[in-house]
C-alpha cells in the first residue's frame, strides 16, 4: 500500500511496521525523518521534483512510502473486554470522514471500530493520511455482515445504540454504562434499515438551527465522547 | 463571490440573496435548482463539459454562481443577548475546518462566530460549500484585534474560556452558565499567547491513546456541545 505525507511517514518509521519502499523528492529536508529512515537502514530512493510530481494528487509533503497492506483486527480482539466500547460506521463513504473518526476513537480510547467489507470506504492512503498515525493503534475490524456482527455484539452482553433524528431520544438522556457499540449511519443515507431495527436505543443530538446539517466526524465525535463519558 | 455546488446553490437560491449569475453545465439536471432559477427569473449560462472544465478545481456539481460578497456580522449584533453563547475562532487555517464549525454553530444554535481578520481563513467559497448553507444562518463577525474583542466581551459580562492541554481542567468540570465565549485555536499552534492569558478557563478534553490528535473541527464540536448543554 502506497501512503504518503510527514506525519504518516514518523509514525510508520517509529512502528514495527514493514516498509518496502520509501521514495523522496530531491528537495526533501525533514531531518527527524531522515534519520529514522537511516536508523531502518532503508536506503530512499530519490526523484527530481518532475519525476515526483506523478505522485502530485496525493499530498505527500515530499515523501511517499510503500509499505504492508494495513492488517485488519478481528472482532475476538475487542468484543470481550469489560465494558467495551465500540463504534460500528454503517457504510461511511467519505475517507477523510472515516480519518477523522479513527482519530477520535483512538484519543477517546475506543476498543474497537467496525466496518462492512461492502459499499464502504476502507483502509487507502487517504485514510492513513486523514488519520495521521491514529490508525496504528485502534482495533480496526471489517466484517462481511454487519447484521450478524450486531447479533454476535449482543450475544455478548453490548447494548446497540443508534443514531438518527427520528424515532429518537436526546443523546444526553442515554445510559452508556456496561458494553455499548455506537452506530454511526452513512453521510447521505443514515443508518440502513436493518441496523435501525437491531438498535435498542437511538440516540439525537439535539439540532437548534435551520439547517442543522453537523458534518458526519463532528456528530461522531460529538457521540462518542458522550458513550466514554460514563467510563470518568 | 463565486461559490459552486447543489447544496450551496439550493440555500443561495432559497435565501433573499442577491444573485449576480449563474452558469451551468449542458448536462446540469436538478429540476429543484433549475425550478429555482426559473423562480428567481434569472437565465442561466449554459457552457459546454469543455467549457465549464475550467472550474474543475471546485467541486461544482455543474453549477456555479456569483454572488454579492459575504456580509460579516457586527460583535453588537449578538453579545447583549442573554446566556449569549459564541465561539471565537483564534487564526484558524483550513476553510474546511471553518466550514465545519460554522454548521456545528448553526446546528447547536451558537449567537455568533468571532474570526480575526489578519492570518486567518475567512469566508471563500470552499468555506461557503463545506458549511453547506449554514453560512447564511449564523452571524460571524470579523475583528482586527481578538484581544480587544475578548476585553469588549469581558466588559459585557462574558467568561472567556480556551481549549488547550496544559494548564487546563477537564472541560466537562467547567460552568458554562451564563455568557461564554469559547476559543478555539489554530489547526497546528492551538491559541496565540496572549489569548490563552486573557482565558477565565482553559478546558481540555481527555484523551486516552498514544496519538490523541483530534481534528480541529471534532474538537470544536465535542466543546460546542457541551457549552450548550447547560443550555437545556
Amino acid at each position: 500500500m502506497l501512503v504518503y505525507g510527514r506525519n504518516v511517514a514518523k509514525e510508520i518509521l517509529n512502528s514495527d511496521k514493514k516498509v518496502e519502499k520509501i521514495i523522496i523528492q530531491e528537495d526533501f529536508k525533514d531531518e527527524m525523518i531522515i534519520s529514522l529512515i537511516e536508523k531502518r537502514k532503508i536506503r530512499p530512493q530519490t526523484m527530481s521534483k518532475k519525476e515526483f510530481s506523478r505522485f502530485d494528487k496525493y499530498s505527500h509533503q515530499g515523501i511517499i512510502l510503500y509499505i504492508e497492506d494495513f492488517k485488519y483486527a478481528e472482532l475476538e480482539d475487542f468484543i470481550y473486554e469489560e465494558n467495551a466500547k465500540v463504534v460500528i460506521l454503517d457504510h461511511l463513504e467519505d475517507p477523510h470522514n472515516l480519518g477523522a473518526i479513527i482519530r477520535t476513537c483512538e484519543a477517546a480510547g475506543i476498543n474497537g471500530i467496525i466496518i462492512p467489507k461492502d459499499r464502504s470506504v476502507g483502509v487507502n492512503s487517504t485514510v492513513m493520511k486523514t488519520s495521521t498515525g491514529a490508525l496504528e493503534n485502534v482495533n480496526l475490524a471489517m466484517v462481511t455482515n454487519l447484521n450478524q456482527t450486531i447479533k454476535k455484539l449482543k450475544d455478548n452482553g453490548f447494548w446497540i445504540v443508534g443514531t438518527d433524528m427520528e424515532d429518537s431520544i436526546d443523546y444526553r438522556e442515554i445510559d452508556y454504562s456496561g458494553k455499548i457499540a455506537l452506530v454511526i449511519g452513512s453521510e447521505g443515507f443514515g443508518m440502513s434499515e436493518s441496523v435501525k431495527k437491531s438498535c435498542d436505543f437511538i440516540a439525537r443530538i439535539p439540532m437548534n438551527g435551520k439547517v442543522n446539517s453537523l458534518n458526519a466526524s463532528v456528530a461522531a465525535g460529538i457521540m462518542i465522547y458522550e458513550v466514554i463519558r460514563s467510563n470518568k
